[in-house]
Order: C-alpha cells, then sequence, then structure tokens
C-alpha cells in the first residue's frame, strides 16, 4: 500500500524557536510514520516580503535545515528540499496563474491584511499577490494528498483545492484536491507572557545551548505578589507556570497547588523548569552538535532532497505540458 | 566588434498574412544583417489569451515557425525558439515579480481595454496581468539591447526597462535596459479596404500559393463608379490601387493615371496586381515547399535555436539568482 503523500513548507527567516516547534515542526516530525512527506525551505516565498533585503538568505536556509534535522525531520525518512532550486515550480506557478482569475487572490483574506501590515516594505507587488497561487503550485507539483495546516492557512488551502478543480476541469484530471490536516497546537506563550516572537526578543530558540535556556528561563519574570518564597503564589498570571503545562505535563497540577501554598520560591521553580526544557531539548540539541560538526552533510541533505522533489516535480510538468497541448522539443 | 543583440517574439495564434510582415516580420528580416537576433514563438503568452482552447497550440506553432523561414528569417544566422521549452524565463517572470509594484501593471493601457475587448474569454486572470512581466522576462533573459516594437508596444517596453531599472537598482546592474526600435511599417489594408485580419477573412496569407493568391486578387472590388474598362477610375478609393503602391511601387504613379483616364479595365488591372504579388511572394513560396518536403528539419531548427537561447538563459538566471543571494545547490 502505497502512503499518502504530505507536502508543507516554511520561509527561511531566521532560527525556529518554541513557538515554531509546536505550531507546526512538531506535527511534521509524527507525520513522517504514517506519510510520504515532502518538506519544503520556501525561498521563494519568502521573497514575497523580503525581495529588498536578501543579504542574510543562504544563512536563514541552513539554519532553518539545521533547525528542522535537529527538530526530528528525517532526511531518510523525509524529503527535505529548496523550493527555488526547482524551477519546475515557477513553470507550474506561470502556467497556473493563465487560469486563475485574479479576483481569487485579491480576496485572500490574508492579503489586505499583510498590505497594511507591512507597509513599511513595499510588498504591493505582483509577487506578493501571487503568492497563494505559488503555493498552489508548490502543493501541487508534488501531487500532495493531504496538507498540514495551522487553521489561518485554511483559506489558503481552500484556494489551491479550488486551482486544482480549475485546472481539473479545463485540461482533464490532473491534480489531487489537497486536503487539509490541521495542526495539533500546543500553545506556549513566549518569555514575557506575549505570543512567542523574534520580533518581541522574548523566544527560546531551537538552536539555544542548555545554558542560554537556562540564563533565559532565570530572568522570566513571575507573580509580581510573590516576592518571598513562602508568599502564595498565582500561577494562572505567571508565565512560567504556562511553560511548566508544556514542560512538566505530569507535575502540573503539583506545581499549580505548590505555589499557591507558598511550597516553594520562584528561583526553585524556574530552575526546575529549566532543566526540564533542556531535557526536552536534549535529542534536538544532540544532533545539531552532531550536524555541525560537518556541514557539508546539510547541502548533502538538501541536494539529495532537492534532486528526488526535482524529479517528481518533473514528472508533474511533463503530464500538466501535455495536458494544455504545450510543445515538446527534443 | 560584437553586434548588438535584438528580441522579438509572435504569438502562435495561426498563420501569419502580409499585413503581418509589412508590419513586423519584413522588419525583423532587415535586421538580421545588423544585429545578433532572438526571434521567440511566444506560447506562454498565447495561454495569456488562449488558455481555455489549447487544441491547435503546436500546429500554431510549426506554423509560425515555418511562415518566419518562409519569409526570410534564417535560422543560420538568428537563433529561432520556444519560449516554453526556456523554464528559466517562467523563472525569472517569478523573480521579477517579486519585485514589481501591482499598479504598473495595472495602469498598462492595453490592459484595460484588452480586458473590454476579450470580456467572452475570461481572461481577468492572474497570468494576463502579469503578461508585461512576462515580456520583461522574455526581453532581459537574453539581455537584448534593442526591440523592434510597433508604436503600440511601446508602453510595454517602457515597462520593460522599468522593471530592469528596479532589479539594478536593488540588486545591482544586471540587465541592460532595452532600447526601442520603431518597425518601419507599409500599410497594407486587407483584400476588402478593411485592416487585415484573420477575423475579417480578408487577408493573403504567407502560406497562400500563387493561384490561390490570384483567385483572392480577382475577387476584389474595385471602385464601384468604374463599369465599363474605359470608365475613368478612382484610385485613391480603391483597395487594388492601395495593394499597387505596394507592389507595384515604381509603376503605381502611372497605374493612378491610367485608371483615371480610363486606360485599361479593373480585370487586367488585378490580374497584373496579382502576378506582382506572386512575383514578390515567390522566394518565400520556394523557401515554404523546401521545408515542407523534411518537416522534421523545423523541428530541427527549433531545437537547435532554443538549445542556444536556452544557454545563454541559464547563464543570466545563474547571475541574477547570483545577485539576489539565492542558494545553488550541487
Amino acid at each position: 500500500m502505497t502512503r499518502k503523500r504530505i507536502m508543507s513548507g516554511m520561509r527561511p527567516t531566521g532560527s525556529l524557536h518554541l513557538g515554531n516547534y509546536f505550531g507546526a515542526l512538531d506535527n511534521w516530525v509524527k507525520l513522517q510514520d504514517e506519510y510520504e512527506c515532502f518538506f519544503s525551505i520556501v525561498d521563494w516565498h519568502a521573497l514575497t516580503t523580503g525581495y529588498e533585503d536578501t543579504a542574510s538568505l543562504k544563512d536563514h536556509i541552513i539554519d532553518i535545515a539545521v533547525d528542522w534535522i535537529s527538530a526530528g525531520l528525517d532526511p531518510e525518512r523525509s524529503t527535505i528540499f529548496l523550493q527555488s532550486n526547482i524551477k519546475e515550480i515557477a513553470e507550474l506557478h506561470l502556467l497556473l496563474s493563465m487560469t486563475v482569475p485574479l479576483s481569487w487572490l485579491e480576496r485572500c483574506p490574508t492579503y489586505k491584511d499583510q498590505l497594511l501590515q507591512l507597509r513599511e516594505k513595499n510588498i504591493a507587488t505582483y509577487g506578493f499577490l501571487g503568492y497563494p497561487n505559488l503555493q498552489a503550485a508548490d502543493i501541487l507539483v508534488h501531487k500532495a494528498d493531504v496538507v498540514p495546516v495551522g487553521e489561518d492557512q485554511l483559506p489558503h488551502l481552500e484556494l489551491s483545492r479550488e486551482i486544482a478543480r480549475r485546472f481539473n476541469y479545463i485540461y482533464g484530471e490532473t491534480f489531487p484536491e489537497p486536503q487539509a490536516r490541521l495542526n495539533q497546537i500546543k500553545l506556549l506563550p513566549g518569555l514575557d507572557g506575549r505570543k512567542m516572537s523574534k520580533s518581541y526578543e522574548n523566544t527560546i530558540a531551537l538552536s539555544d545551548s542548555p545554558d542560554s535556556i537556562r540564563e533565559k528561563v532565570r530572568q522570566m519574570i513571575t507573580d509580581p505578589e510573590k516576592i518571598r518564597k513562602n508568599d502564595p503564589g498565582h500561577p494562572d498570571i505567571c508565565s512560567v507556570y504556562a511553560f511548566h503545562k508544556v514542560f512538566s505535563e505530569l507535575q502540573h497540577d503539583e506545581i499549580s497547588e505548590t505555589c499557591k501554598a507558598g511550597g516553594f520560591g520562584c528561583v526553585q521553580c524556574k530552575k526546575n523548569l529549566a532543566e526540564n526544557i533542556v531535557h526536552f531539548m536534549a535529542p534536538m540539541y544532540e544532533r545539531r552538535q552532531d550536524l555541525l560538526k560537518d556541514t557539508g552533510r546539510i547541502y548533502e541533505i538538501l541536494t539529495h532532497g532537492t534532486r528526488h522533489a526535482r524529479k517528481i516535480a518533473q514528472d508533474t510538468l511533463a503530464q500538466v505540458r501535455d495536458r494544455m497541448n504545450l510543445l515538446e522539443l527534443e
């Protein structure tokens, strides 16, 4: 029995953090058992909002590859590849664009939102408007059956399905309509209680060392009313407790009770948390140290994965060109 | 001294006629002496308005190749190639799209015009809006210095220059700004006096045989007031005379005078014209008969030209990716 195929991707915009891990990556790692997985570093997508400054793009690509593999994406089982090295995706993007009504893209809920939010970035471009069409090309070029998404990505995936349906209607059945698989999410706030985000500088990066994790946790702000260690605390307003719910799952009720009863101080509580995070991240840390001993290996993995992904993309495009009656020379 | 490079293209939408010849092709043929020429059969462009019916696309590609070569485009001196077989053009289209403001495309004078004119064709698509960006990719991928255009195409070429300038500004000097070279046009009406156009069925096709030309000319309507052959005619309102101005250049004053004086009849006048057209088109006709003896040769020419064009496109894209800091694997 052939396994169903999964496709997903992330933009290379810098080191990943635990928020990214629990939002998506954690799911991807688990999906590898059940599905044939394609994970794409979508550097062309990074250009849609970051074309004006690409100085760090290459570093970010390597960073995200290291983050992924450290986090448990397994190049032996899954295909990890670089979008921009598969020209067939650009070709499919162009071919699909001929059939896609402008209004579908203009009505995409994130489109006008982002135009406003990223006003200083000059992103009112043709490429930015076409981002959901490029995403459809990413998915359809590998004929993915299933796409793991966050809830906010559902409209984009619906658009990919419509684009597939329209192509199939005009040129004959070619693409499966990709189905959504909602990510299971563990909500982890940032170190300061806001959303974890690089721009707030409140993250624990997947690349943080154990000592850096310990130091970041040590500096976390706890309940301001719990001054001495025997003062009763309010775990529900304490970021440290929000972290405990994720990293000290089995004991978190007990931690809550003890905190409320003034049974231990915040310093001790944070030390416990830090060790639990360090323990949780230990396998990632080890894989990372291994990988970084031989950075050539990272390029090898990307090259190997990209070749495999390209082969499939070439087959799809041969079929697409045939359906569209394009002439193939040679 | 290296010759300057010229790039131009036509959509494969059916057989060319004498209107197309005198509007553009005639110029291309002459430019071959002075420039290094790239002539592209732009089948992707044909999709922007014709994606819903591609059944004849392959035939049209061969037709236009035969028309071009018969008309005098010389595969030994010029590069004749098929756009869709050069994926680097799709890649450059995508990369340029990241930097091109939507408003530049929306403001393109032909855009809203065509949306209205071709209402029944569902062309309000993402691809149709992006057509001038694809045209810029066509031109820039070969770093063309000069583009021969009709006056109506000037705004598109200006847009290509702006797109080149913007890329150069963001990523460093990469593309020459392509200069326009206005086509020298001989105005030839259709057989019925209206604009020569396939949709009016008033054309002489480049593929018409001598006998078919004679028959078409025989049926042309002349001055309705000149009924008998000695009646004085009005050459200025006669389509046949408009044709004489192009095909009987040296004698056209004499023809006009004789017609006005009732010196000959319309039947004779049309016979003379037909023979002049047949004579003018004889070299085309011969080259066509030669080509059609060995249709494999047409594919060979296209394959050879496309390989050469692809090689240059690959070099350009390697440079473009480098300038944009994209990571190249392998």
